[in-house]
């Protein structure tokens, strides 16, 4: 290998394209991209109204096994695998999520894939990028002044105060928000009560705007939101308080699409970012559908491991929006493998053909879950520099006794070129057309059924347990008419279990509830399993206090 | 007149050039402007520093009499004094600021102008526009969460949590922020503490945006913020919590002017917009200084009345950026003076030249005001269409009495053609080269001295009184080094007094000093005279109740 770059000097190396040469490729005509500087671009809403007859593309749906600190590289290997059906002739746009601007200033992070498998304008992405966060983050909190604005001036839908369910956002890890008490000050300002704010890629705001199908859609599921329920405990909507239109009017360009280029210059929808536990963990619909009438093949990601984000990517956004994957590519690395195996993170360097062996089993399960779902996948080994052919063997053996197939993938190192042969074989299993994509549950099972279907197919719990008020919380959503909304499960992705520190493929376990909440607009049903936090603090020394421009006009201590 | 037209029907129906033509005519190439759609764009910031040793253009102030319920169409008289000059062969660019988010909500308004004399396009300007706003309110809060992070881990600077005086803001009316207990909780969220939040105009991250001469100048005045006090009062600054670099990243864009155009296609810088009352209320210094290298005329204007708005253009503006204007346009309307001559707002379309006459004394006070500058000045009747004949011949006389000259302006009704007069006196004023322009008081003067400078000279008030406690702070500013600051007074804009209802042109007041605060990154000490409120409230039935799109997909309500 010669010299080593760091992911940001290779994204500052880029040769990048007008954005508008980009559009081209996908047959958008320039007046239908609104250019945000030279290089990123909102696709025009009547362009995708234009396009909505045309025949989609094939899908391919990137997932991971369950994420360590080794990490896996799904974004990277979402990169990468659109770069290489470009490279092999098939014309391929990624759909992936944009990144919350918060966290950037706790730990260094950031970026978009890495290596040679990246999107650019990096800096852009990582910063406000096309301002979608901050329209949402001003329509969550008009909708919260209008609560207690109204609360303030009579209160003519007796909302109980102590019941106002719609919290206030900030896209800042900021710890000292979470719990407030606001209204303080005397009678100019209120009635004083409890609140708190949450990060912005946790508002439901974000959620709806993922899952709209178009901007009439977005105001209909606004309007839905539920705010706040009164002391007869009947709940008090968005479209009580008329905020819908103007959310809408302020979420104008939000909901449009974001085109930007990967470094080999292939379009890439950059679009919505929900969390992936109280949310679905997807990007938006709209840049998904939209990328489906305009390319021939559509590479896209879902949040955390397969058991959450394939999960929610297949009984959330492709049942609500009709999609039909067409393949699935389930990510492992021979490091994360080891971490399944029982391998210590100093450990990682040390070759260690056994504990992969071990950690595979973790694969496994994932493998046969995304089975559940009627559509084929193939394993992508995203390479490290440490792997050693014996431990990469190992991976691809077992997946051959599992009725797969891995491949060992060097996108990172060498871009397209090091991930033809998934390439090949993505469009192999989807021109065979073998996918018999269907949700995992029908949407007229009862909703505790739904989770433990969830529970015991995806999870292999034994069993699911919750107090009666959850049980009868779910049973007066049915009565109200809620009965026919998917489960978006809140777990933690580090393992099968509601224990993060259970690795590997257990069997067996229960799934405690801690609480069910709902969120009417977007329109899922939330199952909390643990301790979720939605919003995050600072570590003692944030990235913030290193964050600078340097004496060359370059950000420093961002990535 | 043909059929009567609403601004927004008016801006709608604008013919907009391309916004790459709008940067040619002022000689911006295209790869120095970053396009946000087609019609706004930043000039860059290397495209300015490479104009810098450029001779500067002709600088026009429009500033106002105190303002009143009738409106005296300030923004609208420099949108349409700018087409004016450029129709009389002048190349001109008009600077003026940007619109809040969160007003928009409350009660209808926006607009930048009125009539056919606006800047376009009108309804980003209104909603997200370019973005500025957003990232100053990120810069801010990222601050704050940093300040109380600092205070969770173990609080070496010794913060008092008692004595933070950084808020937290929000683009938003929302009294329920006003006043709030924050870090609630328990352990894991900090140490429970008074806060608060200001609306985002009202940031000192604004103010500084505006004064800022580059984005090293950004960043050092960022590192000068006062954000808390120790127990033994000593300060506690941005910089020692290393937030001035990342705060700086995140203001990167937003320090950059941005370019429209007015219904005309001349251009116009929007680019900041600071509080009038605890800041200095006016665009920012890199629009205009940018501006004057590129225009022959610059046109740009000051918040409330002459007493506060021109008062602080020249004293803090002017004297920060080195500006010297030429020319200053105090703006008047028939109606205007008539409220200043005692008519209540429901007679105003009754003729009545006594009150006019009688109200000439409020123009008269600010004619004379902007004299002690030493900027020759010119009154611009602002015509309505309910003005008489006989009102508008009282003015001119009165004018004309006080050794100046009134010029009646039609720009509202028929844009430049409108203001072709005005337009030809301004520059014969600005091309004699009679303006002498100094300051109201020097840097070394004392600070309560300065604040009786404006009190009596501008105020024309008998004396100041302030509490031994706040002759001591200014003092203990002054040992501390900040003794050479400028003075940013917060006082009511409907009158010279302190008291909102005192209208004309009263004298022998006392001005009551209630409070001094120190704006020590801005570099002003603001001095408060009545109640300032720095968040406002939404009203019992806020716009945006009904702001929405509507069937023809056109924004209802937001104007």
């Amino acid at each position: 290998m010669a010299e080593f770059k760091t992911d940001i000097e290779i994204a500052r190396a880029a040769n990048k394209k007008p954005i508008a040469e980009i559009g081209a490729s996908l047959g958008i005509p320039a007046d239908a991209l609104l250019p945000y500087g030279h290089d990123k671009a909102k696709v025009s809403g009547d362009f995708i109204k234009s396009v909505r007859d045309r025949e989609d593309g094939k899908l391919v749906l990137v997932t991971a096994i369950n994420p360590t600190p080794a990490g896996e590289g799904k974004t990277t290997t979402t990169v990468g695998l659109g770069d290489g059906l470009n490279r092999i002739g098939k014309k391929t746009a990624i759909c992936i999520r944009e990144a919350s601007l918060g966290p950037c200033f706790g730990v260094k992070g950031g970026a978009a894939g890495g290596g040679y498998a990246q999107v650019v304008p990096m800096e852009d992405m990582n910063l406000h990028f096309t301002g979608d966060f901050h329209a949402i983050t001003a329509a969550h909190n008009l909708l919260a002044a209008m609560i207690d604005n109204h609360i303030y001036w009579g209160n003519e839908l007796e909302i109980d105060i102590r019941r106002v369910v719609w919290r206030r956002v900030v896209d800042m890890n900021d710890r000292a928000l979470r719990e407030i008490v606001l209204s303080l000050g005397g009678a100019a300002n209120g009635f004083p009560r409890e609140g708190g704010f949450d990060i912005t890629v946790a508002s439901e705001v974000m959620a709806i705007l993922c899952l709209s199908t178009d901007i009439n859609d977005l105001e209909e599921r606004l309007g839905r939101i539920i705010v706040a329920y009164r002391r007869d405990k009947s709940p008090v909507y968005c479209r009580d308080l008329n905020a819908q239109g103007a959310m809408t009017v302020l979420l104008k360009d939000a909901i449009e699409p974001n085109l930007v280029q990967t470094l080999e210059n292939n379009p890439a929808f950059v679009h919505g970012g929900p969390f992936a536990n109280i949310a679905h963990g997807c990007n938006s619909i709209m840049a998904t559908t939209t990328a489906l009438k305009l390319a021939d093949y559509v590479v896209t990601e879902a949040g955390f491991g397969a058991d959450l984000g394939a999960e929610k990517f297949f009984d959330i956004k492709c049942r609500k929006a009709g999609l039909k994957p067409d393949v699935a590519v389930i990510v492992a690395t021979v490091r994360a493998l080891k971490m399944n195996g029982g391998v210590a993170r100093e450990d990682l360097g040390t070759e260690n053909v056994e504990a992969v062996a071990k950690g595979c089993a973790n694969l496994g399960r994932h493998i046969e879950n995304v089975r559940q779902f009627g559509v084929p996948s193939v394993v992508a080994i995203n390479h490290f520099h440490s792997d050693t052919d014996a431990e990469l063997e190992a991976i691809m053996d077992y997946a051959r006794s599992m009725g797969s197939e891995a491949i060992v993938c060097r996108h990172w190192a060498d871009g397209s070129a090091g991930i033809e042969d998934l390439a090949h074989r993505v469009v192999e299993l989807a021109e065979a057309g073998a996918s018999q994509f269907a949700p995992l549950y029908g949407d007229d099972v009862a909703l505790f059924e739904k989770i433990e279907t969830i529970a015991k197919r995806i999870y292999r719990a034994e069993e699911v347990i919750a107090d009666k008020a959850i049980r009868d919380q779910l049973r007066a959503w049915e009565a109200a008419g809620y009965g026919d909304l998917p489960i978006c499960m809140a777990k933690t992705q580090y393992s099968f279990t509601t224990d993060p520190l259970v690795r590997g493929a257990p069997t067996g376990h229960t799934v405690p509830i801690r609480e069910v909440r709902i969120s009417a607009g977007a329109g899922f049903i939330v199952v909390i399993t643990g301790a979720i936090m939605t919003m995050p603090g600072l570590p003692r020394a944030p990235s913030a206090e290193v964050i600078r421009f340097n004496d060359e006009g370059l950000i420093e201590g961002l990535f």
